[in-house]
């Protein structure tokens, strides 16, 4: 295997940065890298240790790092020069296509794309992520009025966390309802999932992935067990099917892929933006 | 305001694309960007349904789109040529100058960036996100031992979504404890916390900012008040600095920055990347 060190500089939070070299890099099978991010390097001093940083790791390993720069501000790209690396420039390359394709002057300004650039956005987010704290688990059924979605499925599905993740980034009310044992046996949709029917999207997993997941958490009674386990989802697709309710696989999909999916499938509006 | 439409183009979440598109957009004041997401074109007939949607928007609107394409698929790849549109292709820029760099040739494949790699990511992210949700807002304070850190401040000073973007983007396991009014008042930091004094991380926020919050949330009794708000932030922010407690202002930044900035200021690794 062989290693190499990557940066992501930044004079803002890095997330650009790490996001653009994350997505190049899983394109090489076969090579170990080595992640160092350095965010917020907006004073010239700063800079001057970044540079030091990734010269003296390039001395260390005889091999260039590669860098990948979202620093934004004049001054500061001006002043970042290591001597060892294969420096990636991210506005460097694409400000002037844009700025040609808009007939405009791009700002050069930081904490544009991560920054408070407005309070509403900030506003939408908390408000959706305690929606989905309020409303997690089936922990509260009385206030579906206002998701934009209700996901259902059993214990571990992954419910939770892509609740979590549509709200903090894109600010979608997402309410979330784990079917119990009692429901799936009577294959009877609840009655407060019934009167909210367009809202569903019914979340399943592989046996044997939710009983990996399931162990983790609690290794004891019948959770974990495959007969249990077979069972519940068995029943919760059988609803699915019967009431008409879309659902989605979990079992290899991330988090960020159910929330697509689950946006594209149903057309609900982002309310805000990665 | 100068309007444009903007789509974003990939055979998976579009994620990737959203986020580089944005950061390069915000560069442009004194426009008004239409955004469109085009995810999961993975079938030459997706493609082509999106080449027509591209080509119509920009008959109706007598301007081209620009469009950030994450499309990775040779074949899809080669399928999408829209004859209206500025096309910018992340992959097509900077997957030559890494194949040079690394001499290697990169795969091509799909699902690389925030597909499930491998299902440890999405377990440490998943334990994370359920060590959050269990010790958020102090309801819990019998499992510090695990955090890596704990945030706290007053309440509604952003630290529930902080630890929630800790967990879902980088399996950090944080946890929130709120300063109460008596625990202000005796300016004493509470036992509990002195016993993990170097896990603490506090958030402060201007006043009007958090009236402003305060006010959406509850705006009946004295707690979205000023006098009370200018208090609780005096006395948390005392208390920081009487304990040493290193501490960041949420009143401008976005729960992006908070997350890195608190990375960054404690030196916490990330167990997964974004």
């Amino acid at each position: 295997m062989t290693r190499r060190t990557v940066f992501f500089v930044s004079d803002q939070t890095g997330v650009t940065a790490e996001t653009l070299g994350h997505s190049l890099l899983t394109q090489f099978d076969g090579y170990e890298f080595d992640l160092v991010t350095l965010p917020f390097l907006d004073t010239l001093d700063k800079i001057q240790g970044a540079v030091e940083q990734i010269e003296q790791r390039a001395e260390e390993q005889g091999v260039a790092p590669i860098i990948f720069s979202t620093l934004v501000q004049d001054e500061l790209r001006q002043a970042f020069h290591p001597q060892q690396g294969r420096l990636i420039d991210f506005f460097d390359s694409y400000l002037p296509v844009l700025e040609r394709e808009l007939h405009a002057k791009s700002s050069h300004k930081a904490g544009q794309a991560h920054g408070l650039v407005d309070a509403s956005r900030y506003d939408q987010r908390m408000d959706a992520t305690n929606y989905a704290l309020n409303n997690d688990d089936g922990a509260r059924t009385n206030d579906y009025a206002r998701a934009d979605i209700i996901l259902t499925g059993v214990s571990r599905s992954g419910k939770t966390p892509t609740c979590l993740y549509l709200a903090l980034s894109y600010g979608v009310f997402a309410a979330n309802y784990p079917l119990s044992e009692d429901e799936l046996e009577s294959g009877q949709l609840p009655l407060i999932l019934q009167e909210y029917k367009d809202k569903l999207y019914g979340l399943t997993i592989a046996a044997n992935r939710l009983q990996q997941i399931r162990r983790e958490r609690r290794a004891t009674g019948s959770y974990a067990t495959m007969p249990q386990i077979s069972f519940e989802i068995r029943a919760a697709e059988a609803m699915f099917r019967r009431y008409k309710i879309p659902y989605v696989d979990a079992t290899r999909s991330s988090i960020e892929e159910l929330a697509s999916t689950i946006l594209v499938n149903t057309g609900i509006e982002r309310r805000v933006r990665p």
